[in-house]
């Protein structure tokens, strides 16, 4: 990956999207800013593929086999989807390398299409309608063989100031931390702003106190960073407040037991 | 609260701190800066008290009955251990002010003193190293008469932007949210990192996200920004990661479960 970063490739590529959901929408935004030629995309639902490809200035196809000739073909789809498509693209342009985005799906799900594939997985959390500095973004690439390593590579660097090969097993681990790190952590934001509502406050309240809970990472471990009743084990306020969640929600009351017990325990073993 | 913000109340005020913890240290230096003269720091663990005092240039003891005189006494202790300390100081210094800074910890706690007293519960996870912005941070007040809610809330005034009257039940809710959005996404956080670890990835990898959860959360409603399998219902990524996590904690695989489905059910609810 010797390419300066942020220059586009001298030879141009011609790129098409199965796919054009949140990752697909802002990873062929980035691309095309990159100088890559996004000729379509498609989807089964083609609204989205009309409004991506509306973003792009591209064709908008139902169907996979509808899409143009391109060099590169990215599956940015439900990875559950994702082994029937590779199954029924096994005969689809052979030349052209195929590129998932999943995090969790192995670089094995191509094998049996005999093409050159790899894998270029963004670990951030996208929405459609909210641009993102991808240049922040660590991309995860790997691929069948050093050629196509170093094809996706390229545009990777392109797109990204960390560009990280990573193996599929490893990946997974990767995949499960990104779980924990943003699906779980806005689910408590969520349930936070619920018990909010439930006293008539505010939520954007909480808006300085999960900044700073975010950037006080960057300069302690989450563990040193831990403060409040469980860390300091409060037992009085522990069962008060759970008293008081599962007034709302007995599900929150789980929760709450849950994530309290694991955090006194992570202290304990300190 | 008239005042304008930053400028110290024309008076000058003597306090003393009971606690010398994260919230308590950053109290003081922060009512330092806006002119407040901080007499004495008390701590059961003298090393403490002197650790804040040379910070602020002041007494440390070990007994608040040997703290000096002052018009204002914040009590920053561990929330359990408030209505013993309370009790205690019943007949100390009958003119001063008596204020806590506990999220969880009614008003009442101060009613038998017999002392004029409030809460300034400053909504933000402190440590002592770290310097925080306290002008961002919300403060919530409350107190036993309007002349003392005036008199906490010139204070509160000079430290942040955002001071808001509110009654010790509708603190609970609040205090409670604070530890959903900061304790258990911190918590969370951390697993993440040791999930990451456990396949010999950079925990730090995982900043970009983290960072970009929070600053989502300005733009969109949680559960709007919600991502990942959860809320896709990928149930093989769901199942494939579930046995992943078990692999690596028990108690991990269990906050799996119970937070994928809680973020499934909102799903469904919307």
């Amino acid at each position: 990956m010797g390419m300066k970063t942020g220059i586009a490739p001298s030879a141009p590529m011609t790129c098409v999207f199965v796919g054009a959901g949140n990752l697909a929408t802002r990873l062929a935004c980035a691309l095309q800013r990159c100088g890559c030629v996004v000729a379509g995309v498609c989807s089964r639902t083609l609204s989205s593929a009309q409004r991506l490809a509306g973003l792009l200035g591209c064709k908008a196809v139902e169907r996979p086999e509808e899409l143009p000739p391109a060099q590169m073909c990215f599956f940015s789809v439900k990875d559950d989807a994702l082994p029937g498509l590779a199954r029924r693209m096994k005969d689809w342009q052979p030349a052209a390398v195929f590129v998932h985005t999943a995090g969790s799906v192995s670089l094995d799900v191509f094998a049996e299409t005999g093409h050159a594939c790899g894998v270029l997985y963004p670990m951030q959390t996208f929405s459609r309608e909210r641009e993102v500095d991808f240049r922040r973004i660590p991309c995860f690439v790997e691929a069948s063989d050093e050629a196509t390593l170093g094809r996706i590579s390229v545009w990777a660097t392109c797109l990204s100031d960390s560009v990280i090969p990573l193996d599929s097993r490893r990946r997974r681990y990767l995949h499960v931390a990104a779980v924990f790190a943003n699906n779980f952590t806005n689910h408590c934001c969520e349930l936070a702003g619920e018990l909010m509502c439930q006293a008539g406050l505010q939520p954007e309240w909480l808006l300085p106190l999960i900044d700073e809970t975010a950037a006080k990472l960057h300069d302690m471990p989450a563990r040193q960073a831990q403060t409040g009743p469980a860390v300091r084990y409060d037992r009085e306020v522990l069962s008060r407040q759970r008293e008081l969640v599962a007034q709302v929600s007995s599900r929150m009351a789980e929760i709450y037991d849950l994530m309290s017990e694991s955090i006194h325990r992570q202290t304990e073993e300190k």
